[in-house]
């Protein structure tokens, strides 16, 4: 058996025999092999660095006392860095577990999305997670950003966890049981220190001396920056942080502190930073400059095409995440579309296919070339193109000379009325290689994603890095060249395929040769597959797949395979005994395995994981049967833990959550969420058992966020809520609002059933929106980390479907929350609530366009939206309106007298000034219709009795009467009309669309 | 090129392939691998551990920039533990040599005595430095005792100093040349770490928050300890220990703060390491209980020899300090013949030879057996032995019954007048091998040496591990079992031989057999090899060795190999311009080089080295080369560093330099040294030209302790002193006094040349004798730390060879040193100082016993040796005298005189009172002696008159009259006569020896 002392050994290795270089463990605590100043101080600058070493991490939130099977204060990290990217880093990686004797052909080893972030220290990159059979065992990253400094060149990270992969190669289930070396196991070896360090780290550290530290380290390093020495000051860049992370396990950190402390270690690792690239330079960069692939030669020769013939053009990527796989085949399919329209090469459809390695564009029916044509060039004006006599100016001749053209060529050309004089030239058609090799790379360098990196390419940004470039037109290669790549005819398969890469003979067949390569390159039918191999394995233990509910996930499975190989898993049906939403949540989003269920809907203990490629079968299936028991050991673990609290005990524990560095602490934001609920439960006027629910639940709010589960699985907050306050003895209605309060969890999810929940859901909205949007962090572009679109959306969602809630207005709700954010010294200002409003009637407004209502019609319940249920009826009463006959004329004669009466006349007029008889009717109708109809129902049949006097008054008054005061009267009493109208609809946003 | 990273990881490779258990380096700073918990803690205890790891070991004194080739802040140990002992320790160590592509049949390896210790944390260990080609590549121990804990089992310590190897292997002579990685030189990865950390730790780092840091740590590791948990508190000793060393490079801690840090620190390392062994003990040690090798079963059949042959008893050892080599052979002599002696085996010649790996005993002519005896049992008083019919009594009876004899067998025995009965029993004479069996089994456990250890044997306990054992009586393996050694036939060769291990047929011939294998068991032999060889070779270069003055080294060497090989080797001429005292001092104590020298006495660029065994010559001496001009290098470095500093800038470096916790640093030392030299001087009246380079020389005492060169190379204090004395425009006085003060340095060595330097040079001795005794750290038994026994034989030889400094007395020097002492608030209590005056009389006994003086004459002259010079004029006198016709009778009169006048009778006496001739004709004598004859050399002439006169007085007069007052008289004459000769000699010690 391979010990984990082999391992490292073996790592070590086969990473220096590829040209890394090995550095010890740091020696101060950090969290993360990325903090040894080998990875974040090397990364930056332009010198080239491989290195591979192991580094003990320490993590003190991490500490359990060795009681947690897959916990420890410290794990072992094995860290590798490439810089610059080799090109070839996931193929190097793949072989390095072939050296752990892992065999990656019998193993299920997939790239799946996962950025990393540390906007503490102004740090990012983008990369995977590596799955060994739905475990995940290394982090890969194309490093793109370290202290605030963009990277260049990019670095790519590769950090194993030693213990899980140890966990999984030997098959044991709690890292104690790992066998260290021979004869000893990894409790026997470490116990003591992991106990021990443990209790440290939990119980025994003193927090004011911790505190006095961190102040110690900070000056430090700060005195250190200042005399420019960056690798003293990092160390104690280090021990302030191991020193935070320590006080944050003892749950001795308070908002505030955590705020500066943060603020300060930011500064702290961002001068380091630059101050070390600095040195760099002024040592004139020992290790030398790293060097990118050269750029590929420029195209200068193209294949003549006899025929037409179909273009492949193949995009080669390391895995996208799956969402980009089919934005990507769009974007394609639309660029090339569009790009292609601007030549004159005329071709047939356009078809793209994408998996999470490649894009395909197929164009069929390329003509061998576009036809020729003429191309008109202006010269000077006529006027200054010829003289007195007639005869050719200097500047004519010149342009003439300049064009390659005798005088007697140049025409006359008229331009908006003017003349000029011109040439028409032949414009000569392109061969389609030529003109496709041209589109075809500006494709490749137009390639974006939602987050773009850079690798080891001079001039590309894309979603992942893109690796080859196959361009076929039928047989011949279309010679295109973007940046370092060159587009030729060779693929790339499996990468665990004997032959990884093939030779392509033509464009037409290729998604066929894919397939005899085992790579289904139609999405389409790769779902198929998944679907089809789901049901036909669950049918054998009498089960199914929810295909319908688990739509969502199965698009995603998709995008993440390019040979799906569906597996039945099974688990030990005595976890069916913790709640069902973990067991789901745990399968779904960590392990995107398709759960099972019988007839009835209930959970069977099976799993369907979908491999890629052909696998060897009971192998991943035992992997990832190790996975999910692991995984819901540890929920159980939580689970049992959590049941031997309290939910005032865990709620307890918010203290010590961040939220966010001004809005305080978790606990914080719990407390006002709870006031501003009964604020709006006031509002409501709401009474009996449900105002006693929801002050219990108000008390209790998000207090399963300080449980273990919800630490460990966060989308089951409000789930396990629900769970732990029924076993806490809590009403069921209590339990109900705590989870009620977290809904809807994403568009599509459920509303809160009950009243006292949705009350609760709002509040925290409210809360949430009014909170980050007074201190500025307001979702911009794609970055929305809060998530405040989606609780905009939230909030009118369930505004929408509890009318019983019609008096929580946005502005009623927002002030609520506002005074109590205010509470906590946090201005808010007016403007800021209004954009708030604003922000979530916009969500609103587009719920309604998304279910394909008249957008005009939607505008002209919008101002009503800030109730958005009263907008909702609002609208149906509309729609019902249009279909009346008369509504089109009362919308048209409000319309004309809104139209009619500046926006600065009031409602009032003096009767006695009105003398006509169509004024006067008009003025006696608008008497009829009274004060303040407060809805389109009720105001439409009320002001039926306008309509033929409306009419009447303008086709026989003039409004703009000489007599001052009678004009005021007039145009007061349309405005009254106006004001009447105004409450019940925007009546001006229906423009003409029921009149015209 | 084997790379550094490449040895790193073979060293890991090898060392776990032979059952280690590798660890990573400590995640916080520690000054050696030792304090790494994976050594310091798992020493303790009885759990078998065996690990291997690497430990960047950072020791900020060594700061220097980068810029020194061979001194680094971080340097790499290899760290290697193995408990229990395995018993082959050395040989796994050799084979990981081989494994680093070190051919070791090539190569001089060799085991030079190297002791470990580091009583701040109670912690020792003997050992040995091994040597490659005369370098220091690793420290190889066997850890004794750590944290104040005796460790059983013993744990085996290697420790590999990396770059050391790395420069020796790959040819390079600074570290940063050092090939790290393929391509990455140790500069270009490290060089900019290094650089700042030095800065840091020389000059940036924060004085105030490092001493405020010390207090947390130390604080914290309190906490912990109270917690009862010792791995954190280990990890907050570790800091303490770091941060002290920053400020200690800094040049921040004052003694005070020294000595309080360092008692804190012991304190907290004791106890950590106690409380890790009581909680190993409450976990139920979980590694398991080491085992030790199972005792050899005890001999129960013995060989019968028929005829006289001769023994060979061979220990076999690991490689015991030359010191102890010849010791060793002569106790085993010793007590080889002491205890054959107490057998009735007849024997001839007792030999004994001896190696650094083995003792040799031989036994010429060793009888068969032991003649038969007879053995007289004593039974009851004959008196109860038969009743009054002269029965035997039941007694009697049951006496005979025990004895197995008939009651006719029994016999009267008288002892000491008393009658029993008693029976006599043959007593069979043992076979020579049953014999010898126990002697030499007693032999081996009755080994002992100045410092003795353990290893992985229960009952043993030498200098180094005894091996095997090899007992031959002829051809006859004699059953010997001591512990787990049993003797067999079978010895150890040279470690590198193909074979090395060799079956001897018979004792006859062993020499000889092991000449074969290329071992001189004969140290006489060895000797005249190496003599012969280094004349040869020097020869060539017409240079030679001065065997005379070199003879100790060559001793030394003579122990250190067993088939020496000499070896030619050059330094560059360059180094000549270096003062030779460095030189010969490198070649010397460091490198057990034998100097070459010219006709006229000048050193060469030659050295002769002596390998063990037959090396590879060329590799050898390139070796050596290598390391002696990295050792030039390193002098000639600091030796330009120094220079560019001044006498005064040294001088203050000595605030830092501890010298005893009580008494304070090595600065308050030398001013009290200065102060003491005043004193004396005053004493002496010493004026003009002497008295101003005294005053000089006692600014600058001891400044070159601060200078680099004797920071590295502290046996050349005062020669260095001398040299930047000289370059500093110091007078040749004042260098020379400064020179002068640090004689004699050893026995033998010479005494200061000048007044000023005796006087200096008595005022060091006096202030460490004075200090040290007043606090109670005088030496005991083969403890003398302070080289107490050193400095007071100093203080002798100077005393006794500066006659002009006569008036300096041993309680003057020490009353002056007292005085200072005391201005620092020690108190110097009297007797103390009375006992370093009777411990300086000692020596000054010793010196004289030890030339051979008579004793009676020596114990003469003992009460003047608080004036040693005196004590000499007078021995020299005595030793005159006894040869004078007379002085025996006066002697005798004296001594008669004293012996007949009790001690308490005054030297009064009323004339008036003597009335009979000889006493008048003795009063008269008397008189005309006169008073106060202050040395021997006058007092004799002076006394001749008195013999007469005293010889009739006791034949004529009885002394003890009856009338009192005449008594009185009579005493008090003779009292006058005893006075007066008293203080010239101890005649009474002089005994009869002269008279009889």
């Amino acid at each position: 058996m391979l010990t984990m002392q082999d391992a490292l050994l073996a790592l070590t290795k086969y990473w220096t025999d590829r040209g890394c270089m090995v550095v010890q463990p740091f020696n101060t605590e950090v969290g993360a092999g990325t903090l040894n100043p080998a990875t974040i101080l090397r990364v930056l600058g332009p010198e080239p660095w491989r290195v591979a070493y192991v580094e003990p991490s320490v993590r003190p939130d991490d500490a359990r006392y060795g009681e947690n099977p897959n916990r420890l204060q410290t794990h072992t990290q094995f860290q590798v860095v490439l810089k610059p990217d080799p090109g070839n880093p996931q193929e190097l990686f793949l072989a390095s577990l072939e050296a752990l004797g892992i065999d990656i052909d019998a193993h299920d080893v997939r790239f799946v999305e996962d950025n990393w972030a540390n906007p503490a220290t102004g740090s990012w990159g983008l990369g995977w997670e590596v799955c060994l059979d739905g475990l995940e065992i290394t982090q890969f990253t194309y490093f793109q950003q370290a202290g605030g400094m963009t990277l260049d060149p990019v670095s790519v990270e590769i950090t194993y966890g030693i213990e899980r992969i140890m966990m999984a190669l030997q098959g044991v289930s709690h890292f104690k049981d790992i066998a260290y070396a021979p004869g000893i196991s990894y409790g026997e070896a470490f116990g003591q220190a992991e106990y021990e360090m443990s209790r440290y780290y939990l119980d025994d550290a003193d927090v004011e001396s911790q505190k006095r530290l961190f102040e110690e380290y900070a000056a430090e390093a700060r005195r250190m920056l200042d005399a420019r020495l960056p690798v003293p000051a990092h160390v104690y860049v280090l021990r302030c942080s191991h020193t935070f992370n320590v006080l944050d396990a003892r749950g001795a950190v308070s908002t505030t502190e955590r705020a500066k402390a943060f603020g300060r270690m930011r500064t702290l690792a961002r001068e380091v930073a630059t101050l070390w690239a600095e040195r760099r330079t002024e040592l004139e960069h020992p290790l030398g400059i790293a060097e990118l692939p050269a750029a590929a030669p420029e195209p200068t020769e193209y294949p003549t095409m006899s025929s037409t013939r179909q273009l492949l053009f193949e995009i080669g990527t390391e895995e996208m995440p799956p969402s980009e796989v089919t934005k990507t085949a769009a974007a394609v399919r639309a660029a090339l579309t569009e790009k292609l329209a601007a030549t004159r090469l005329a071709h047939g459809d356009v078809t793209t296919y994408a998996t999470p390695r490649r894009v395909i564009a197929f164009v069929a029916g390329v003509q061998s070339g576009e036809p020729d044509a003429e191309r008109v060039v202006r010269g000077p004006r006529k006027s200054a193109a010829f003289d007195a006599d007639g005869n050719l100016t200097k500047a004519a001749a010149g342009f003439a000379r300049g064009q390659k053209v005798e005088a007697g060529e140049l025409h006359d050309l008229e331009v908006d009325g003017v003349e000029y004089v011109a040439v028409t030239k032949p414009d000569p058609g392109r061969g389609a290689a030529e003109v496709l090799s041209g589109v075809l790379a500006e494709i490749v360098s137009g390639l974006r994603s939602d987050k773009n990196m850079r690798w080891n390419d001079a001039k590309l940004s894309f979603t992942r890095p893109v690796r080859w470039l196959v361009a076929l037109l039928g047989d011949q290669v279309v010679p295109v060249s973007v940046s370092s790549l060159a587009a030729g005819r060779t693929t790339r398969v499996h990468r665990t395929a004997a032959q990884p890469t093939v030779e392509i003979a033509a464009a037409e067949g290729y998604l066929d040769l894919l397939r005899i390569h085992g790579i289904e390159a139609d999405p389409a039918k790769r779902r198929a597959t998944i679907v089809e191999a789901a049901q036909r394995l669950t049918a054998e233990v009498d089960g199914s797949v929810d295909v319908e509910g688990e739509s969502a996930l199965i698009d995603q499975i998709v995008n993440l395979v390019e040979e799906p190989t569906a597996i039945l898993g099974n688990f030990s049906p005595d976890y069916l005994d913790l709640p069902a939403e973990i067991l789901i949540t745990v399968m779904r989003k960590h392990q995107r395995y398709l759960p099972v269920r019988d007839a009835d809907g209930k959970l069977l203990p099976h799993f369907v994981a979908v491999a890629n490629g052909s696998v060897d079968e009971a192998t991943v299936r035992n992997g990832n049967e190790g996975v999910l028991r692991a995984r819901y050991e540890d929920a159980a673990f939580f689970w049992r833990a959590d049941l031997q609290t309290t939910p005032e005990a865990m709620k307890s524990g918010l203290e010590k959550l961040a939220f966010e560095e001004r809005l305080g602490s978790m606990a914080e934001r719990a407390g006002r969420i709870g006031k501003i609920a009964e604020s709006l439960a006031r509002t409501v006027k709401l009474e009996g058992d449900d105002l006693t629910a929801l002050r219990r639940a108000a008390e209790l709010a998000k207090f399963d966020l300080g449980s273990q589960m919800v630490v460990e699985l966060t989308s089951l907050a409000g789930t396990m809520a629900r769970e732990y306050a029924r076993r806490a003895g809590e009403t069921e209605a209590v339990a109900q609002a705590l989870f009620d309060m977290e809904l809807p969890r994403s568009a599509g999810d459920p509303v809160p059933a009950t009243t006292p929940g949705a009350i609760l859901a709002l509040a925290d909205r409210f809360d949430l929106l009014a909170g980050l949007f007074a201190i500025g962090a307001k979702p911009t572009g794609s970055s929305d980390p809060f998530a405040l679109r989606r609780a905009a959306a939230g909030v009118v969602a369930i505004l929408r479907e509890h009318p019983e809630l019609r008096e929580i207005t946005l502005p009623v709700g927002l002030s609520a929350a506002a005074e109590q954010i205010g509470a906590q010294g946090i201005e808010v200002p007016e403007t800021s609530l209004d954009e708030v409003a604003e922000f979530t009637v916009r969500r609103y407004e587009q719920q309604l366009i998304d279910r394909g209502d008249d957008h005009l019609q939607v505008a002209a319940v919008l101002p009503l939206a800030t109730a958005p249920a009263r907008a909702d009826e609002t609208l149906a009463e509309l729609q019902r309106q249009v279909e009346t006959p008369g509504f089109a004329e009362l919308v048209a004669v409000l319309q004309r007298a809104r139209r009619i009466v500046p926006a600065d006349v009031t409602a009032q007029y003096d009767p006695a000034k009105l003398t006509e008889p169509a004024e006067l009717v008009l003025h006696e109708a608008v008497q009829k219709v009274g004060t303040a109809p407060t809805s389109l129902a009720e105001f439409v049949p009320a002001a039926e009795v306008l309509v033929e006097p409306i009419t009447n008054f303008f086709e026989e008054i003039l409004v703009m009467a000489e007599d001052e005061e009678v004009r005021a009267a007039r145009l007061g009493l349309l405005a009254t009309i106006r004001d009447l109208a105004a409450p019940v609809l925007d009546w001006q946003a229906l423009g003409t669309s029921l009149t015209s």
